[in-house]
């Protein structure tokens, strides 16, 4: 067996702009690979440049159908689009279902189109981190957009969404009466609210009910720096798609020098810290199973100890 | 202002059968409030005698209405039984939409009936902790079953509806040509899959998929303890609602004293510490903001530090 190219060999092809070597990078990302961290950690602080698009909205909301017009809008201007799209995992495969996906397969010929598929692993956590790597590797890849696709339900799925340039929520008309958006608590996270399948004849209804809901949020507070539009689109007719790009980019350049955008990045930057500390504690813990720690969750299955005083064990030990 | 009751003397009368305690006790797990945590700890090791049930299953797929029927054929054996509901928050109000709860209402009035829901509050974290810290005083008050419904999709969601004695998992026909339970990522996590609405025509085809998906999953593997069986309801026939209780309570008593149930419990037991972990990191971090730790941000903002060292160093501070 030959012996693994090293990552910092796959960075710099990558640089050279290999696209297998790109792939393989992300997957290094994703896996974890020890490896892989000085890299990653190159990568980091090279990136900065590409916009940053998160992408939710609840199931059924025609988001991925949508991500694709997009793709093909933003080509338009010969810009390099990516697309992380966070799946759930096929538990039988181990890997993420096509589905949605495979509509996309008219872009995969593209060169200046990149689309991963990353799936959630069910409870092995990392999620955030392996995405917003992902990201990284793409802006020093040199795309453009990269937008990041997330279910818009699940804690995890919402912050991964959330920590971007700009967050659209997606909501669709016909399913249910409610507010998708503010049943699934996102209301709050968008930027910019798209009503899709606006061909549809109860398209209206969703469309003023959001815009409802924003006036009333609106009128709780003081005129804010980004108005929050909703932006009606259909991937059937192309009806809004051009003006939603537009939209995104009005989202960047008005924040970007400016105090909030600036505040929105030490967010971002606030949260990648905590879930990469929260993946490094997880893969401490995993590694010192079955030493002193599997006695610490023995001792807290059996109750003779808490999960509180257990954790505050764990914490202090973290650093050795 | 009085000053507040202590959380040990809301233990004890609590445990005198005071139900405004218990509801008090929750409240103060929810929000991790740091003078309740010797009660905590207390209430922790007097638990694990109540039967804790996961009840999981995509937006849409009837879970709430099934819990209330659950409820009702449980109480008719005069158990006492808990519902922790977890939610989607309102962005406005700070609290759950009450939504599907509202049809519970005529079991509020049973004193041997208990229901709480629980918002995901967005960003803070901490969902896991709080249901099952939860789980552990309406167990310690007497509840002898205690279900917790979470929404199948998210990662944290799925995690704690795992997090139980026994998880069911729910599906609905007529959402869609797949298995729900499969797309969402699911279907491996359930020891009992419940297809709802089995009065609809079309649910025999959703059950028909299912079986032939667990049967392709069973031809992989040795002949298991359990086999994880497929029970049809209806909330509107009140079909399969007697058997699936059955269905339940023999999966308990299968697993309790068994190698594998143990085994479950270490599970649920390494997953508690590490969770309380994470939180107990995220309190920190987010205590320390303003100081020092302010500054690691904003390195990791201007690129300056990766986020992979920055957490390195959080951890090794964890401690301090």
């Amino acid at each position: 067996m030959p012996s693994p190219v090293a990552s910092m060999e796959l960075l710099a092809r990558m640089r050279r702009g290999d696209a297998v070597a790109l792939g393989r990078l992300i997957s290094r990302a994703e896996a974890g690979v020890e490896e892989a961290r000085a890299a990653l950690a190159e990568v980091y602080k090279a990136s900065g440049r590409a916009h940053i698009v998160g992408i939710t909205g609840v199931p059924g909301s025609g988001k991925s159908t949508l991500v694709s017009k997009l793709v093909q809008q933003v080509r338009r201007d010969n810009r390099r689009v990516a697309v992380i799209a966070i799946d759930p995992s096929s538990p039988f495969s181990g890997g993420a279902i096509l589905g949605d996906r495979i509509r996309m397969s008219e872009l995969v010929l593209d060169p200046g189109v990149f689309i991963r598929s990353m799936a959630t692993h069910g409870s092995t956590g990392g999620l955030a981190h392996a995405a917003l790597a992902a990201a990284d590797i793409l802006d020093v890849s040199g795309f453009d957009m990269i937008m990041i696709e997330t279910v818009g339900v699940g804690q995890d799925e919402v912050e991964i969404a959330r920590a971007s340039h700009t967050t659209v929520v997606v909501s669709a008309p016909g399913l249910g009466d409610d507010v998708q958006a503010l049943k699934a608590g996102i209301l709050e996270i968008a930027d910019i609210h798209v009503v899709s399948k606006c061909d549809r004849p109860d398209a209206n209804r969703t469309i003023t009910d959001l815009k409802s809901m924003l006036a009333l949020a609106a009128s709780l507070g003081e005129k804010p720096v980004w108005q929050v539009p909703v932006v009606a689109t259909s991937s059937e007719t192309g009806q809004g798609i051009g003006e939603l790009v537009a939209t995104i980019d009005e989202h960047r350049s008005v924040h970007q020098g400016h105090p909030l955008g600036k505040e929105r990045l030490r967010h971002i930057a606030e949260y990648r810290a905590l879930k990469t500390a929260e993946d490094l504690l997880r893969s401490r813990f995993a590694a010192s199973r079955g030493t002193r720690l599997a006695e610490l969750v023995e001792r807290i299955s059996r109750r003779e100890l808490d999960p509180f005083a257990a954790a505050e064990t764990l914490l202090n030990n973290a650093a050795i």
